[in-house]
């Protein structure tokens, strides 16, 4: 069984402080959706799909501490509430979809109590199906891993980057379940370390096999015959396939396709938006200097700090979703998920 | 003028300690060679030219610190001192080359007193001729850089990796002598930061514009256009043109070679060994787990830590050396640059 790093108990958001992981493993209750964005935007939760899930329970936070008996002064505090929450981290889409999914949900009943009611509800909702989405295309992933595989993936994609199981993790971890024995080597992810920080913590709690690496050193491997595949997550995926994804995901597909590598793409269908047609259009979220010059630089350095990168859909073999594994052409594949999804009615 | 991080002064060897900066500007005064091989174990010197230099003054030191009256023991006791000092790091090929010149020039000498006076003339020879070669192939590296281009680099290959003015760094400190305007884009350089901590002290030193950045960034900035080419040193040319340096190396080289930039290596002519027929054949040291580990990992975690990949000749445009441009096709030119060497007489 998985960690879960989100959980809501007692009317209150309780998060799994993933800034001090593997160190300490502390527990934050947060009581309104103010903390909530601060939490996203300072990575205390990370992971596209978690911030997706935990913005949702802000908005519920919000909902709950509103004391307006008026239905429309909800809807406004509300909408404001999940401005600032959206506003927190600009590339996954996860978390712009969690929170109009959640404010539809609100805007649908005619009354103040009802609004207040399925603010909280539809979160949850959210969150059970996060779970459920991430099983399922990890069961539907597993199908690509071979027995004593080794997999390379990068960031951390496991149960702490979503509501629990995980994506590309969910996979190796559907693997294990099937009674395959992958091995796994993260990349440890500069800057923030979810690699190092993170992976090697949630694999080692499930006695997975891992070796870690800087992330500078995936083509050293591979050229020596060490990797098998490469799996990654997702924070958006363009409408032709083109996929957002933590810093150095680009450079790990281009390795894979000189080393005639399957480079994967694990990711819940809530992480596609077919609203931007290419990655080009994917906003790409530029943090903190001192994120890099924390470790020692020269006073004043410059610094670039691009967050995510843009894979290009002609470099991914496959993006697995728990609606099916989705192969190319992406742009009508995909498309043809969404219909089925519209058409299957995943809310 | 650059900074010099090696020099030879009242019989010792004053080394600056590359692991302390840019925190703290600590000189090492080293009396014999046992020091001299645990400062380039520990990197507190590093960068294939200046560990060649310092191991040449570690056989000076022994040579200084004998007392023997017999030629033959003398030179068993330097045999042993050079191999002590070769063992330290196994893949630049600059550090045997210079002990061997050493031990040849020491084993020249038919008597005790000229044997021991050829060790550290010979040192100073080969520390000499660095800054030399240095100037002489930055010069003509220099030729490659357009006005104003924005070039990647790797590591830190500037004065601090050589006995002075650097090699990749070299090429760009040449550059802005020659009124040209380059920017400079370092990578970090994960596990031991040298870019980070180095590239970016030294640029600053000389009010060069440099920008910071992970190593997983490179192919984020390649391909929205901020990178014009990239330059790296080396440790070690293979006769077919391969090349081994930094880990990190390989990635940026197949990024460059998809985007269309051209990939120059910059190196002395000590930095090629004829005797090793391709990239496979160089021996890639595998450093402490604890370099990767440090900053965070669960307990007991696996780790690969190779401290150095292979790139492909076919990724390399060019190679420059003091001796000249070094193109395609490598395996005739680089024998051809060596014939001249041996004809030219760089000794």
């Amino acid at each position: 069984m998985s960690i879960s790093a989100i959980s809501w108990s007692d009317g209150r958001l309780k998060l799994l402080d993933q800034t001090r992981l593997p160190r300490e493993e502390v527990w934050l209750t947060l009581g309104d959706h103010g903390q909530v964005a601060e939490a996203i935007r300072s990575m205390r939760v990370r992971g596209a799909p978690a911030i997706g899930v935990a913005a949702a329970y802000g908005v519920a936070l919000a909902a709950a501490n509103s004391s307006t008996p008026e239905r429309d002064a909800l809807l406004a505090e509300l909408r404001t509430a999940a401005g600032e929450l959206a506003s927190t981290r600009p590339t996954a889409v996860n978390l712009s979809w969690a929170l109009e999914r959640v404010m539809s949900a609100v805007e649908a009943m005619p009354d103040v109590e009802g609004a207040r009611r399925v603010a909280l509800e539809e979160a949850q909702r959210i969150h059970r199906e996060d779970v459920q989405a991430n099983r399922e295309l990890g069961r539907l992933g597993a199908a690509l891993v071979p027995d004593q595989a080794t997999i390379l993936t990068h960031c951390n994609t496991g149960a702490l980057a979503t509501a629990g199981y995980g994506t590309a993790l969910g996979v190796v971890r559907a693997a294990v379940e099937q009674g395959k024995r992958p091995r796994v080597v993260a990349t440890e992810t500069r800057p923030q370390l979810q690699g190092a920080r993170l992976t090697t913590w949630e694999l080692a709690k499930e006695g997975i096999d891992c070796t870690l690496i800087v992330d500078s050193a995936a083509g050293a491997l591979m050229r020596r015959g060490d990797i098998d595949l490469v799996i990654v997550g997702a924070d958006r995926i363009a409408a032709n396939g083109d996929t957002a994804n933590k810093i150095g995901t680009y450079p790990l597909a281009l390795l894979a396709r000189e080393h005639n590598l399957p480079f994967y793409i694990a990711a819940p269908i809530s992480t596609i938006d077919l609203s931007i047609s290419t990655g080009d259009g994917i906003p790409i979220e530029e943090r903190a200097p001192e994120e890099v010059t924390a470790l020692g630089a020269a006073e004043g350095v410059s610094v670039a700090n691009p967050a995510f990168d843009v894979t290009p859909h002609r470099l991914i073999s496959s993006i697995v979703t728990e609606r099916g594994i989705v192969r190319p052409p992406y742009q009508s594949n995909l498309m043809g998920l969404d219909r089925a999804v519209v058409e299957g009615g995943v809310r």
